[in-house]
């Protein structure tokens, strides 16, 4: 059977199994859409989430030597240790959901040494500075790739197939931001923003920055040079990981701004790789949204929340069980004996007939 | 001290406490105002959540039969033993995250008797037609408000200290456009909607038909008028049922447009009954962004979700447990041992001066 027929007959199956729900047609909105999603991926209509697992790739950026950040290079390293300890958001987030944190140490500049429980695909101690240089060679970015997609299959669970992404490092919503406007040509003042706290001029000073990167490095001719020139690391591994977890048939939980620009990448390679991804949340990184326009994506969440490290993939978990758990468990009209909406009644041909 | 004093003590340990925490400032949006919101409504800067409730209450209309709505009135009934075999929407959502379910029969216009397993606030076999007549006198009125009440005294578990509120009953979009129209002043136009599914002629008809009951009764004095005249008996027994909850001190979930016209009611009663109350969603019924507007209410989610049963309550529920629980579980910059971020730096006076 050709593939497309099967699944348009996949497709019938899964709208009439989820328009026999005992509802008004399509009265769980977004969450039929999502359920029908995750059908369709997983192509059954018993769709099942199983052993869910965040990955966080961190990294440091040599851009962050030019002021881009509200906050010291420094706390990227600080931060892997409160990941490490369970102590950041995410490990909050993850808990409630019964979700496991990995992390990945893409490039971190540690003080002394990497502390136990990461997971090493080091590339140095932070990328090169976009603004004099290139943020990594094409060498690295392969390298890089080949680390996400090493990460798929090696570290998280096999019986994994759900994968939320996320992210840590101090400068990255700058290599985002070029990124963005790199590859869709959006202008880049639509994709700069306050990252962890810019305001006044702080903000200016970093758009001021990325201008004058832009500048030189107008217009990459594909994903992988605007990853070697913009960055970063772990930007470049949650690419490779993207890719790797939707050739592994995964669901993929992209979370905000900066995985939504390693997704933007991804995508560029290979366009496929929406029919596997939800996106978690609208960020309050005012470029979050310009990209998810140029994607096409409708984001589950807005709540404006903008920490990253995969923490509006946990906050957005719940929605994916409650469109798996409505498919499986909720009562048809036959298995009820509840009766149907009336067509003529709902166009108005006539009052109810049934009414006593 | 002052209870004023008091309160801003409060509120200033409550923004310490949720701004120490290892987040860029705000970082976590909305989960901030709501961790914000449920610390202050419980007085404590180490919220929780209690046993979790909704009760839902079910009801008839007399309108129905004037085929203000897409399904037979009989669905009431049949989706009443539905939820008490637990195959419903709330019921799935509820269970996902061990949320307990209460129905209450405050007027249903059963085919034979009344199933085991409700809460008996029977009214009567739906309200009168309040096209012809009135939906409920005002000693009916005063009963349900009574019988709301006595739900939260006698039924939900007293540790409960979050409830959400439901509804089902063919034809109750009709009377909450008809109770938001009179208690707010908006255009009915812009009060009504589909419902379960009405469009086209159904809908024109729907419209209609209000208009006709609006132009008998246009300017109710209070919302006990209100509800007198537009109904219904499941609206009045929620709206006294949330007073209650609030002067017992749980935090309110409110759903949807039908949910929300009930609280509407309940705060024209007492304004002071928004603090503990958190608006779980937007409904994808068009009325509902109205009312919302009106109160001032910034809802959770915005799915187009539009079931009603409480399923909003439902599925906005782990984001509550989420702000609760980052409030309690969360490091500090000095418990985890993570640099603050620097308002030179943000301001952009100078470079980060730690940078390596």
């Amino acid at each position: 059977m050709p593939q497309e027929l099967a699944d348009h007959d996949l497709d019938e199956r899964i709208r009439r199994v989820i328009d026999q729900k005992t509802k008004p047609l399509g009265a769980l909105g977004r969450l039929e859409t999502l359920a029908a999603q995750i059908c369709r991926w997983q192509g059954t209509v018993e769709p099942a989430l199983s052993q869910p697992e965040i990955v966080v790739f961190a990294a440091d950026h040599g851009l962050s030597a030019e002021g881009v950040s509200a906050y010291p290079k420094a706390v990227t390293a600080q931060m892997a240790v409160n990941i490490l300890a369970g102590g950041a958001g995410v490990n909050v987030l993850a808990r409630q959901h019964g979700i496991t944190v990995r992390l990945v140490d893409a490039g971190v500049d540690w003080p002394d040494r990497r502390p136990a429980g990461m997971i090493d695909h080091w590339m140095g101690p932070g990328t090169g500075d976009a603004l004099t240089g290139e943020a990594m060679t094409a060498a690295q970015v392969e390298r890089c790739l080949a680390a996400g997609a090493e990460v798929i299959d090696r570290v998280v669970d096999p019986r994994c197939n759900v994968i939320g992404f996320g992210e840590l490092g101090i400068g990255n919503t700058s290599s985002a931001s070029l990124l963005v406007s790199g590859l869709t040509g959006l202008p880049l003042a639509d994709c700069v923003g306050p990252g962890s706290g810019l305001r006044g001029a702080g903000l200016e000073r970093k758009l001021d920055v990325l201008r004058r990167v832009q500048a030189r490095r107008p217009a990459p001719a594909d994903a992988r040079e605007a990853l070697g020139w913009f960055g970063g690391f772990e930007i470049a591994q949650m690419c490779g990981a993207m890719g790797r977890a939707q050739a592994t048939r995964r669901l993929l939980l992209i979370d905000g701004f900066v995985a939504t620009a390693a997704f933007l990448a991804a995508w560029s390679l290979d366009p496929t790789i929406i029919a596997g991804a939800v996106f978690c949340h609208r960020s309050g990184e005012p470029g979050h949204g310009r990209v998810l326009d140029h994607l096409g994506a409708e984001p589950l969440l807005d709540l404006g929340m903008r920490l990253g490290e995969g923490s509006g993939c946990a906050a957005a978990y719940p929605l994916l069980v409650s469109a798996v758990d409505f498919v499986n468990q909720m009562a048809s009209f036959d298995e009820a004996g509840v009766a149907t909406g009336e067509p003529e009644a709902a166009a108005g041909a006539a009052p109810p007939p049934s009414d006593p």
